[in-house]
């Protein structure tokens, strides 16, 4: 049986995840692939440190050179998080020859263009199943199942922690701090929780998405990313009537020769299979132009679960290296397909909340402002009086985004406007 | 560029998605794979007839040979369905050196073994994403994917006409038959629709899925199969008190050294994934053992998602037919590791549904024949009384099969016992 020497960087959560699942499943792995994977050096920061799982001391190191200038190591597996020293290994390890699999969301989204570059320039093949929400398999499928697709449409949720919070907002609902505390508690989320929260996190997700689907992997200032702080119970409560969940999407949409690529809380329809997806789960929805609608969903974090990913790239990474005579770039080679179109030009419905001067002529004024700028409306509701205040619900019909800023700029210098309380998309798939 | 020159056997609704398909995205299949795919002749009864698709007449041929001795087409696309003629043409196909997809469930559930081991002798591949769930991709995402996983569990919603009818008596109060009408004017299903009912059809996909999920192919006989003729509006409203959904579900599960496979309508929480797979959308949950839950969702059937999955396999073997010098069967090579554990040791939660005599002692006397049997019950409700008699629900907890039946006969043959009206198994997963 051939033999896959693999050099382990990091012993983290995953990297621990790829060392009990290999263990666990080992028999299996050998038997379906022909192939014998033997971690030989697993790089750690502190050799000392108490471990998850039980490693051999003897195949420790503390530096990258070990495992990238090991002639007999054919394969790195990057599990060290962040863009520094990964960046600098990644591109070590393929200029030596080495096949590499990485879990790495920020690099691959980050630095992917220079990393498969420098794959091409090698000959090697670089595989990232696991940056993509842990366990649930998008990247294959997109590469392999929707192979003959031209992919229209994603709309993802792709933070564990984000869907959480919306999930026990509107489920037993709890405040936005109640929320995000017991996510806290859970291990749902990193101590410092802003990147999941502020919608970046899922942001460098929907870049590969985009690199995969649309063969065009945007500057990450190219994504328009708002997050989740400012969704109340209160526009979750208006979600309920109109029938909808609030839910943090990544929405990547194709549209002539431009993508739009944004990640924003939406309203969704409850009937939409996306807005079931509960508590710190993920999914991805596609839409292809032969497929139509297919959807995946699963645990977007976890050690086992990632593990199972990473392990699944590596299985793969041995599978070619036996096989194939001439590399190829595994994900589509081209980078630069489209142009990310910019967030103003996007067209969608928008529900907006405003607390108004209850007094007559007040509904027609707004009503003619949206009209100025060529928004039309789907629908006004006064929702709520309270002394001579009226909060009032308003829904808009498929809008350019820059219509609506417009319009908003004007009716927030309304003395008949006391707050526009919040604006949220509405995504009508 | 390299060209792969096919031979299409059978142009009716899939094999028109496939030469529909190939033309929509012609230029970006052929990017993407690097490889140029041409249909160099179709295979059909009647040159005459009208086709949903254009195609050139001098493409056309009515006799399988004149593929198969074809030295020019390297791969046969099998889409004739059923198991005579296509069974012939695949076998010949693989003798005469040729690749073959297919995306024909009956031929690959009941005559697998003999396929796999002609395409191993020959050492030539064969693909059938296309023969389960249409366009939902899963074979890929099993084999490939979850490669590193021990699959435990699969739960499949594999058939849309009766999701369909189930959604309607659910979601709209339909009857079955009322229902069923709906699904033949809309054209989900079949114009004779024995198979969907009965679960034939979700049996054979099973079948499919256990070899790929469970390395073992069963004869379609030891595939438990019960349709979902006997659901009752009256099952439907007493499911959905209960916090639940009718759905009929695939199940197969592996327990030591045998797995249980089932086709049955079951009992499911609302709360679970697969209970919103809803209308004739299919499904399939898989849980592994490193990945944890894990599910697919989309179309289950139509002539541009499954023509989607038809041509991933053919972009699939275009590649590796250039790129691999010694040919490996792409499923797991072994179809017997499990054995097919008998029904009647299954274990399982069962709702049953029954009319007595309202009388004193009759609950007690119930709930006796149970327990003398082991088999020992979650909840009796009396729901309905109607002159002398009481319809009665009862839950049990987890409990043999065997015993159920046991102590179902027992129930039977009690004169205070009216009528045992239904029987549903209840998934708790």
């Amino acid at each position: 049986m051939e033999t896959i020497k693999i050099g382990l960087m990091g012993l983290g959560t995953v990297g621990s995840g790829v060392i009990e699942g290999l263990k666990k499943n080992q028999k299996e792995i050998s038997e379906r692939s022909g192939i014998e994977f033997d971690v030989s050096k697993v790089m750690v920061k502190d050799k000392q440190k108490k471990r998850m799982v039980e490693i051999d001391e003897k195949k420790l190191v503390t530096e990258p050179e070990e495992i990238i200038n090991d002639p007999d190591i054919n394969l790195v597996v990057e599990l060290i998080g962040g863009c520094d020293l990964a960046k600098d290994s990644v591109l070590k390890a393929l200029d030596s020859g080495k096949d590499v699999v990485t879990a790495n969301k920020d690099l691959i989204a980050t630095h992917g263009k220079e990393i498969f570059e420098k794959a091409k320039e090698n000959k090697r093949n670089i595989y990232f199943e696991g940056s993509v929400a842990g366990g649930i398999p998008l990247i294959k499928p997109l590469q392999e199942s929707l192979a003959a697709d031209k992919i229209e449409k994603v709309i993802g949720i792709l933070n564990g922690t984000t869907n959480y919070i919306l999930t026990k907002m509107s489920d037993v609902g709890y405040s936005f701090d109640r929320a995000l505390e017991e996510a806290q508690t859970y291990g749902f989320c990193e101590a410092d929780p802003t990147n999941d929260i502020s919608g970046l996190d899922a942001a460098y997700k929907l870049a590969i998405l985009s690199y995969l689907g649309f063969e065009t992997l945007p500057d990450m200032k190219e994504v328009y990313c708002s997050g989740i702080e400012n969704v109340s119970q209160r526009d979750i409560q208006y979600a309920k009537k109109l029938g909808m969940e609030i839910k943090l999407l990544a929405v990547g949409e194709k549209e002539g020769d431009g993508i739009f690529l944004a990640v924003v809380p939406c309203m969704i329809s409850k009937e939409h299979p996306i807005a079931s997806v509960k508590g710190e789960n993920n999914a991805l929805f596609v839409k292809g132009n032969l497929v139509d609608e297919v959807m995946f969903y699963g645990p977007g974090a976890g050690s086992l679960p990632t593990g199972s990913a990473v392990l699944s790239d590596i299985i793969k990474a041995g599978k070619e290296m036996f096989k194939e005579p001439v590399k190829e770039l595994s994900a589509g080679s081209e980078n630069n397909k489209y142009k990310i179109a910019p967030r103003e030009e996007f067209e969608a419905s928008f529900y907006l909340r405003l607390v108004v001067k209850d007094k007559p002529g007040v509904f027609s004024e707004i009503a003619g402002v949206f009209g100025s700028y060529g928004v039309s409306l789907e629908s006004i509701i006064q929702e709520k009086k309270e002394d001579e205040y009226a909060e009032i619900v308003l829904l808009t019909h498929k809008t350019k985004i820059k219509n609506l800023d417009d319009a908003i700029a004007d009716l927030e210098k309304r003395e008949n406007v006391y707050e526009l309380s919040n604006v949220i998309q509405v995504e009508k798939s």
